[in-house]
């Protein structure tokens, strides 16, 4: 049986599974292991990916020599071609390392194949969760922050760059009527993370919303908003408004046949999150594309980037090029 | 000499020329011809067609056999694969028409490629024009409207039905902290053409900046602007805003490599157009994707529609499907 391992990098956590992939479903899972994601360093880092992977291996009843590829899911920027991570803003000391050399010496040569966390999942989504048979997808995340990755025509939109698919900062909230000249734009916006404004994820996403409230959690404004706070309704109003435009502008701008969407905030939140994007679709897209797309949940849940990575290796090892080039 | 014939179908006028491509380069025009439409249905529309054509034709001193296939440009909703139009709203009766098969019928067999204007001027800038060589970029139409087609890897983002591309009408105007419940996202902002509100082409489509202004022309408004007019100026700004706007959307959701900005407006008033974008660009977008894009003006200016075409049947003639499919 060939073995693959699917790996997910987070800033907090790392995780891997040792599984058989299914086709046209969720790989079968024989083994699986976590650790602290070590704030020491790159080198650390990279042990600690090695143990944590010979532990799910080791769990699955198998030998590291029986493992054809490791995928791995990190936080971008990054290269999937190079595999090298330019920066993990969560991991300490995590610049220009060359993540899939590194953990492919530390695996006696296995290969070890990298890809961004919201592409990871858009390709687990595509081959073994909601959008299967899907030609064209976005897949939506909304979370700590709102990111993405679009498929068109069965590839992957990489871009010239390979950082294509951050719709969570494609600005929705320019002030219009009431700004002007220099200040239009811009004027009582809140910030984004990302340092600008008017970004989708600086009214939708949950780090965002919780600062706004001057809460720890964006669960917390949720629950604010249905107990009828009316600042927290406020908010909730402005983050379902702007996923509404994020919709209608996937629907005009790539006539999608699915939007997918996961994340935390879509799990629990689905009537702030999925109904209103289909809302906005139904009464303000085109009507061409607006009758093509539909809105569904994520299947692949809190797993879908150890499933996604899993899918990841299997498909690049057998030189699939659709996902990766 | 193997001959093409580009041919843009508008609703005023029809253009046709002949020409024989030249790789990498504008096709040579050999003769040219147009017409205006005809406004008494489909039938009279696709006999003046055929009738441009062959005035085309002759003008080039040779024979309709001696043309290989015929590109036509024309505004969407269409089917590029089948050939037929699904709306023309400029042009009466113009409904379900499959025009590929009726103009091909109508001269004698020669193929007809159909496809929607802003695809066939991606195309155009893409093999002979500002975008040669380039992988992925956007193009863009600032113009009467704002339209726009996605390549992506070498291949048109096409989209479940074909309408991708729609980025005009990308929403970029939610009221966000002002708005909220059922109006957030709406309230005070002027109404698009395609019966939305916050699209791009709301603030900076040319018929839109005219209307909100109370002119004629889109000119007039930066006319009035550059002479101190308050209003005017306020328009334009929030018209420099939304491009902007769109400018970061595009190059953090797509990373283009280039965005080429044709149209009317673009030519008239690149300081209003192009560096609005490329400032926005710089100071907004992600670092890695905002190093990787450039904001140039497309090359192939009015003939765009008939030069677009002409190459859009060769590759397509010759079954080269990236551009097609």
């Amino acid at each position: 049986m060939t073995l693959f391992v699917g790996l997910d990098l987070g800033g907090t956590h790392m995780r891997a599974v040792a599984a058989e992939p299914v086709e046209g479903q969720r790989p079968r899972i024989l083994g699986d292991a976590s650790r602290a994601t070590p704030r020491s360093g790159p080198t650390d880092v990279i042990a600690a990916l090695a143990d944590t992977i010979r532990s799910a291996v080791d769990k699955a009843e198998r030998a590291l020599h029986d493992v054809v590829a490791v995928g791995c899911s990190a936080p971008g920027p990054l290269d999937p071609r190079t595999g090298k991570v330019h920066v993990a803003p969560n991991i300490p000391g995590f610049t220009d390392v060359a993540l899939s050399e590194r953990l492919s010496t530390a695996l006696e040569g296995i290969p070890v194949f990298l890809d961004r966390d919201t592409v990871i999942a858009a390709i687990g989504e595509g081959l073994a969760g909601a959008a299967r048979g899907a030609r064209d997808f976005v897949y939506v995340t909304v979370s700590t922050g709102v990111g993405g990755a679009i498929v068109s025509g069965g590839r992957m939109v990489r871009g010239a760059t390979n950082t294509a698919g951050e719709i969570g900062h494609w600005p929705i909230a320019l002030m219009g009527p009431r700004g002007s000249g220099a200040t239009a734009g811009i004027e009582g916006l809140p910030p984004c993370g990302c340092g600008a404004v008017g970004c989708v994820e600086s009214f939708a996403g949950g780090r965002n919303l919780a600062t706004r409230f001057g809460v720890a959690e964006a669960s917390e404004v949720f629950r604010a908003a249905d107990t009828g706070d009316a600042r927290a309704k406020e908010l909730v109003a402005q983050a379902e408004a702007a996923l509404a435009s994020l919709a209608v502008g996937l629907v005009n701008g790539l006539n999608p046949a699915l939007i997918v969407v996961g994340g935390g905030i879509s799990e629990h939140e689905p009537e702030h999150v999925l109904e209103p994007m289909r809302k906005a679709i139904r009464e303000r897209a085109f009507k061409v594309p607006a009758a093509a797309a539909r809105v569904v949940p994520a299947e692949l849940g809190a797993d879908v980037g150890m499933i996604g990575a899993v899918l990841a290796a299997r498909e690049r090892a057998s030189g699939r090029g659709e996902w990766s080039q």
